[in-house]
């Protein structure tokens, strides 16, 4: 039994991620009103909250401007005008995905910028490109995690040189991320340990990020607390990609340093989550999610399926167990 | 890290025991019609489901048996009529509550009836009540559990000289439950392994049935599988009271043993399941139980704010929070 992780404890070196318009703007294609961040951002700042992630870096050579809203850029000038410097109490970041960023152009030095961190996200098999990015950010002033997506599909030979790689870089975190939903808690705890090897040999801080898939968006953010990771995503009622991600309401619940409040939190989720998804936005847990949760796949096909308002998630298991 | 709950293999002593028609009754009044009833114990014999709890004992000078349905009180002849024998393959249970049971005159000797198994409920003020309820199904013949309800509002001190008694009584499983749904994995853990000295000293095996107020039912249903708890309730489409249960499809798709089956789960989901939700039965995590499980509260307050029709959840936790 964890002893660490002690339920009337804490621990000082715990991080709170809000990525609700990052991970959250991948279901409304980024278009949140100015209003909606701001409030986002006020309610981050009493709750406690200790990063927010505002959105992405993206290549606008690669994604038409006018078919996304502006947090899938995230332009310096406009983070400004909406939110201010934000550099006190909380502080702001965006991804950065590698292969579809310009980062050396649209990433200014981070004294010029509202934003404190880049996060840069990659697959294990672009590592290299990670690494480039990582010590461009750095170099221009930036805290910088590491985000290895679908950590489910690589082989553990190839995480283990991935990490050792980033291990190796000025790389600050690296982030255990469970891109299709479908570890389990036993999963997270040897993964984390995998982790935590490099993490110690480097000097490297380690967080997470899930997805809801299997219902286990909280309970393996809580398994990973209890294996010393302490950077921990979360989005306010869970908006996210297909099943979105792990709930800030439940986050803010578990977590007992007393700086952390979930009142304001209560707040937001009833005044701004709650009539966003009534006005026809779709995300969270739901059969299809599930399926592909289970099966280990990305889920493009349940997202789709949702999309295309289908109801027949029997079809649909059959469908997407005869893929291969 | 666990080894027990090893991810690939599995423990042949698990046991599923589908409990939809008694915890779900809680939201319907058990009134289930008679083809969702057979169906589902098909669904379970073709899911490879070992139990099916079919509803409450329940006294019919307590409860008016005209104000609910007949899995309210599982007249034998009643269970008989719909389900037929089922003691080949999928066993029959049924819950009797300690003081809301007339168990001398309405279990009738196991063989007379088709019910295989009573699961006595109890709170542990009322530990010498089951105890005596135990010997009497026992000695009509009948597996029996024990139940401890609200176990994460009573006192460790207590619990251990409830644990003792029960052991000391001729029960086969005693269940820890989660009545609240406030329980995090790491306690699940500490109260299987205090269980679980009793169970080892008087050759007991254990059970667990969880509820979702912190999207924890699944997560809890799965660190007890690793502490070596075998008996694990379940209901489809996690329908039971207030936030429900852990979900039959999540937990199907989470065991390994090739005799469980989580396709003939997913078609009874979306041809039953769906349909009864979507005819205005209502349950499920909601913003509502979360509160209450957070602050380890009995979620009947939650079920008065669902009922009314409520959307102001931050009214209501300014309540629940200012009772005492």
């Amino acid at each position: 039994m964890k002893e660490i992780s002690n339920l009337l404890g804490y621990r000082e070196s715990i991080r709170v991620v809000d990525a609700t318009l990052r991970d959250g703007g991948l279901v409304n294609d980024f278009y949140f009103t100015d209003e909606f961040a701001k409030k986002l951002y006020l309610t981050n700042l009493k709750a406690g909250v200790d990063y927010m992630e505002v959105g992405y870096k993206a290549s606008k050579e690669i994604f038409d401007i006018e078919k996304f809203g502006k947090w899938k850029f995230c332009d310096d000038d406009a983070i400004f005008d909406v939110l201010g410097e934000g550099k006190e109490g909380l502080k702001l970041a965006a991804m950065a995905d590698v292969g579809r960023c310009d980062y050396k152009t649209d990433i200014r030095p981070a004294s010029e910028s509202p934003l404190s961190m880049i996060r840069v996200a990659t697959y294990v098999n672009t590592i290299p490109g990670a690494v480039e990015m990582i010590e461009d950010a750095k170099k221009k002033g930036y805290e910088v995690t590491c985000n290895i997506m679908a950590v489910s599909n690589a082989q553990e030979s190839d995480i283990k040189v991935a990490l050792d790689m980033i291990g190796q870089s000025s790389v600050d975190v690296i982030y255990i991320v469970d891109s299709f939903g479908s570890l389990y808690p036993e999963q997270i705890a040897r993964i984390a340990a995998l982790y935590g090897e490099f993490a110690a040999k480097y000097n490297k801080a380690l967080g997470i990020h899930t997805h809801n898939n299997q219902q286990l968006a909280l309970a393996n953010t809580i398994e990973a607390v209890g294996d010393d990771v302490d950077w921990l995503d979360a989005t306010y009622y869970g908006m996210g990609r297909g099943a979105g991600n792990c709930s800030m309401e439940n986050l803010l619940g578990f977590l007992r340093n007393p700086k952390y409040n979930i009142f304001p939190a209560l707040q937001f989720v009833q005044n701004y989550m709650v009539p966003l998804r009534e006005s026809g936005t779709v995300w969270g847990y739901d059969m299809q999610y599930l399926m592909t949760g289970l099966l280990n796949q990305h889920p493009r096909t349940a997202i789709e399926y949702t999309k295309q308002g289908r109801r027949d998630f029997v079809e649909f298991y059959k469908e997407i167990v005869a893929q291969d």
